[in-house]
């Protein structure tokens, strides 16, 4: 990224705008290979592609919620009206399915791989363009639609590369519950919600202790954002506060069907995981792995979105952070990237024209050079191609550059084929 | 596309600014096949990928050329300097080539399939968000690099599923040899070019006839636009403007090599195809489709655009439209799109989650419903999956909506598998 003070000028490279960056060709390919394994995973699991468009009335958008969109780019339309760069994507989902899927008779299930836009604080390094692959599940309400979300979140970050993802949840009506329940009066709740959102747990226990609760739940409700567990932890908060006991079993049911999808270990329960957004109801959803500071995807249940699009609708969905997940993949990784099995071929784009397409039809990469061009190793070292190739007489010689070894060889596809 | 008059409002289904549009799953299924078809294609051919950001600074790309960028949206960032979204890819990706691979020993050979944003016209249904795929050969300056983006274009065009894909070469170069050759002052060239660019003939003539030209290329310089063909033109082109023979003999080269690439018959010369953008040279090129009034693809030569950037460099690449694409590949297709062979298990999602596993493991895409849910065939109708299952005792019952029949089986899996 390059903040790039001064207006560019002929005389310097030029300069992106703050929070933009090129992606070069190794990166690509990892990006891709990475939609691709998450592409495959959703399809798998009945999910189907839509594409909204990256520019969006700004007054749509702001139905979402309470007090408008936060960042955002913003421009004019030729009319004067404002236009955003959709700064997610699971709110332009929501509106499709709202208006085109509306006659759908099942859950609706359709998952995104596209980017959302959000203008970068100044003077902080953080992108502007935030590459996300989604899912969303609509007119599913139960606890077997939360476990589908979060089974299928694990499955899809396992394909991608990441062997031990750790998805945490959190859940919005079972904190609403027990501070219902343990008689916190709910405009102290609301804060105490806001402090969870935004981790100040130092003020969340402010606001309990101010409170002077005095039944079994006082130190629960001082604790909750900070505990994390499993069924153990709900055995404890539906004995303590019995009012919330429906959301524990809810939930107790969730984490059973998680061991029958066989992701039981990679999902804890963490209450301090929370939003601050009117529409999020029941699990609140995040997923980290090792070496990312932060969360490589989120999600949760929105039962409250879809109404502001015109026909409320249970919804569980979640977002992954494409370039954060990159980045837990590559990391992990033990060995540096290898050579690609192409051929770099010398002649191939003025002389041996028909061997170069016999070889691209053998299923192997052909970079063609012309004839006696000298910058075949030069180009193969410089983009990964294993191998390079030139004519010597009535064969071909090939040079693995991956061992060192120059063979002499009538079919070159045959003997790429050979070293594969 | 909603023009969408008033602002919308809660009441009334949300709008999508002018040129806006959503992609529902059967569109957006399509347009990923094309997709992974051309990026097939061109890894073959040892294109690499990149991808360059949405938002640049308006001065950079204004840089492109003399006049500024045309059609662009525009904003402003936190320092008041103006962005736009990227108008075009050619631009953005021979910045990023002349700074991030200025040290690149050989040919640079990249790839994008990304998109370009322009303001529809007031009034005018077109879109505003340009699906693109395209390449640039950066640094092979002859006919040889010339012939291999030409038949890169004709595989690709053919493995995204068009039969016949019909690609009209003009030529800057040819143009100008001509022009100069018959005598005509540089002044008038540049207003005939001009003309030619905008495809008005009637002008071209009206200037040319102005000239008061005599010699044996008076016909050749007032119909030169209007002519087709091959070796032939080229023949009677050298040999009425001898000035133009070296412009002749190198396209002559070009055809020779696309014979040798096998996609001799998919190109003809048309000296009407030009640009009016200053660095454009040589070769001028677009691509056809039966059934779609406007290019599906365009490209050309611009050895003139990278210095702009820093570093001069020949360069030749074309861009697919990839909606105009689709369009024309559905188009020419006979049936309909089939029943996808994926199963609506009624119990996958409660009951049966380690049966939709296995079918999930069998490659079997399982679109999961609570148990006893009814939508079970209304959602396979609705999204096109060809099987529902539900349990029956120890067994299932598969109906094929294909055949309409109902089996009874142990394995959904081997029972899927056998009817595939």
């Amino acid at each position: 990224m390059t903040p790039g003070d001064a207006e560019p000028s002929p005389a310097e490279p030029p300069a992106l705008p703050a929070g933009s960056r090129d992606v070069l060709p190794v990166e690509a390919s990892e990006l891709r290979e990475i939609e691709a394994a998450l592409r495959d995973r959703f399809l798998a699991w009945g999910y189907r592609e839509v594409m909204t468009p990256v520019l969006e009335f700004a007054a749509v958008m702001d139905r979402a919620q309470e007090g408008g969109l936060g960042r955002a780019f913003r421009l004019f339309d030729e009319s004067g009206r404002v236009l955003v760069l959709r700064p997610d994507l699971t709110i332009p989902v929501t509106r499709l399915i709202a208006g085109r899927l509306a006659d759908h008779p099942g859950p609706v299930r359709v998952f995104y791989v596209a980017r959302a836009f959000r203008p970068p604080r100044p003077g902080r390094a953080q992108p502007s363009e935030l590459r996300q692959a989604g899912v969303e599940l609509v007119g599913a309400p139960g606890p077997a639609a939360d476990a589908e979300a979060l089974a299928l979140l694990v499955e899809s970050l396992q394909a991608a590369g990441l062997a031990e993802p750790q998805v945490t949840v959190g859940d919005v009506w079972l904190i609403a519950a027990v501070l219902a329940g343990a008689g916190v009066p709910e405009e102290v709740a609301a804060r105490m919600r806001r402090a969870a959102a935004e981790r100040d747990l130092v003020e969340w226990r402010a606001e309990a202790r101010a409170l002077g609760l005095s039944g079994t739940a006082t130190t629960l409700v001082e604790d909750l954002p900070r505990l994390r567990g499993g069924r153990e932890l709900l055995a404890r908060i539906a004995r303590e506060v019995p009012d919330a006991a429906e959301e524990c079993e809810r939930l107790g049911v969730m984490l059973d069907l998680l061991d029958r999808h066989g992701i039981g270990g990679a999902v804890h329960l963490d209450l301090g995981v929370l939003r601050d957004r009117p529409y999020y109801s029941g699990i609140v959803v995040e997923a980290y792995a090792p070496g990312v500071g932060v969360p490589i995807a989120a999600g949760g249940r929105y039962d409250g979105l879809a109404a502001r699009f015109g026909r409320p609708r249970p919804a569980v969905g979640f977002a992954i952070a494409l370039d954060d997940l990159h980045r837990a993949v590559v990391a992990q990784r033990a060995e540096p990237s290898r050579l690609r099995p192409g051929v770099v071929l010398v002649g191939g784009m003025d002389d041996d024209l028909e061997v170069a397409r016999a070889v691209r039809r053998a299923g192997v990469p052909v970079v063609a050079l012309e004839r006696g061009d000298p910058s075949g190793e030069g180009l193969a070292a410089a983009d990964g191609w294993r191998f390079v190739a030139r004519r010597s007489g009535g064969e071909f010689e090939l040079h693995d550059t991956a061992t060192g070894e120059r063979a002499a060889c009538r079919s070159l596809a045959e003997e790429i084929a050979s070293r594969a």
